[in-house]
């Protein structure tokens, strides 16, 4: 029989030493070092509340419902981080930038890749709205020069609030999305429709959550980009539409000061609405 | 249109503010007390590592099948919070015992309700096995009173690792289980066999976790007890056996010194093994 010591075992007071004590000595040194943070941070969450057997049977089956509900179209995994604000922390601490430069939201889960191309000044609603928009601006880089080549990569809901993978076989393929190439000028203009906001999924775990919380499920309306180009650090954000009612409650933490837009009538024009919008591409920095 | 605020919307230095400040007045406070530390302190890991978009993928990718694997006879989110001390800690800041009452371990997965009363010395290995055992011990309470109409339930692993559960329709039905009240006297006894170490699970997403930080999944071998009588505390515990190989090194840290039991030679007896062990009953605290 091995000579034991007391504290070679688990106790309330060490208990973060006993766990990560445990670990290989092979391990992946990141690994192995996000891993103990990990334990630590959550011992001392459960220390901290004094989770109760019953709290934490309560967690298992709504981490296991949230599992459970995920398919090919769905990731409540992922709205659980949107709703608790990790998908745009993690965004903040990954895509720092000077000031000027156009900054990040979050992506979510609508991005659809081997969208066609389009000229300029295309329209990329395919099934029409009453709030027609004509989307314009310009790419730049931080000392203000033009940017020629940049790819632009563009998606929103339709008037009633869906993307189109949202309801695959009774939407047009592609609808209101599009990619556009700036010219010398780095400016770029197409035409859609103002976008409306709407809720994230809750039918689900999340939703049940958002709802004990008393919040809401909604985003404020938005216009999607992927900015691009080689040598800057490509952009991920949105467009926020001017004034919208949840600017100051988007159920996913996705608005910043700087990406709130202009939405304004258009009198007598081709569309009924133009919004303005602006970016500042910052270059990847040398090795 | 609303006048806003910078401070209104998410940055990386209030992230916890603007998720927390979400939250409805009418939330229940215990919940909205548990939620609001969870936040701060997952911002507070993920700040702390400086989380990668790609560690961020990979989390939401293991939670997700974590999630999936999970059916009727198998909780892998159960088996995660084991293995990271979790279901540990929980039991140990719930079940704070004076010094001298028996200490809890985990439950583990495969207790059973509705299992068969036996008379005290009845066998419950069903199965057979070689390392024949007689379990013996007295209940008593703080003060050494020995205690009358305890009801003790017992379950095991047979003689290959595997409890009856973990076979169904090849081992006979509460193979390795059973429950047993104390008479005037507080005593117990009952045979089995002397249980094995046995791995958790670990074809699935902990299993490879466990791989990767360099870790085995074996428990060292012992006997899951639940002690209870009204007007005491619940005991749910383990006897350890004493010299197992694994005693130092429990996947799930369910080793406490107090609960590691003798398990001597028995020479011409009815068993090949004597195993005793006694519990100390806390009474519940008077309202
Ligand atoms: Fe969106
Ligand atoms: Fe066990």
């Amino acid at each position: 029989m091995t000579a034991t010591a007391a504290n070679d075992y688990f106790t309330e007071s060490h208990s973060v030493e006993a766990v990560n004590g445990r670990m290989g000595k092979a391990t992946d040194p990141r690994l192995a070092h996000v891993m103990a943070r990990l334990v630590a941070h959550l011992h001392a969450f459960i220390k901290d509340v004094g989770l109760t057997q019953e709290e934490w049977a309560t967690a298992i089956d709504f981490l296991t419902r949230t599992g459970q509900i995920c398919d090919a179209n769905r990731q409540e995994f992922i709205l659980l981080s949107d709703v608790l604000g990790v998908s745009m922390l993690v965004d903040a601490i990954n895509n720092r930038r000077p000031s000027g430069a156009t900054e990040n939201t979050v992506l979510g889960p609508f991005h659809v890749e081997g969208v066609p191309k389009y000229p300029m000044g295309a329209n990329i609603s395919q099934d029409g709205g009453r709030e027609t928009c004509l989307f314009q601006g310009q790419v730049k880089d931080l000392d203000g020069i033009p940017l020629e080549g940049v790819r632009i990569d563009v998606w929103s809901d339709n008037e009633d609030g869906f993307y189109d993978v949202q309801q695959p076989g009774t939407q047009p393929i592609h609808n209101n999305r599009g990619v556009f190439v700036t010219g010398p000028d780095g400016r770029y203009w197409f035409k859609g429709i103002k976008p409306v906001s709407y809720p994230i999924p809750d039918d689900g775990p999340v939703g049940q959550m958002l709802g004990k919380l008393g919040r809401h499920p909604f985003r404020p309306a938005h216009m999607h980009f992927i900015v691009s180009r080689e040598g800057f650090e490509t952009v991920v954000t949105h467009s926020f539409v001017a004034g919208d009612d949840y600017l100051q409650s988007d159920a996913v933490f996705g608005v910043k000061q700087s990406l709130i837009a202009p939405f304004e009538p258009v009198a007598g024009g081709d569309t009924k609405w133009l919004s303005t919008f602006d970016f500042v591409l910052n270059k990847v920095a040398a090795e």
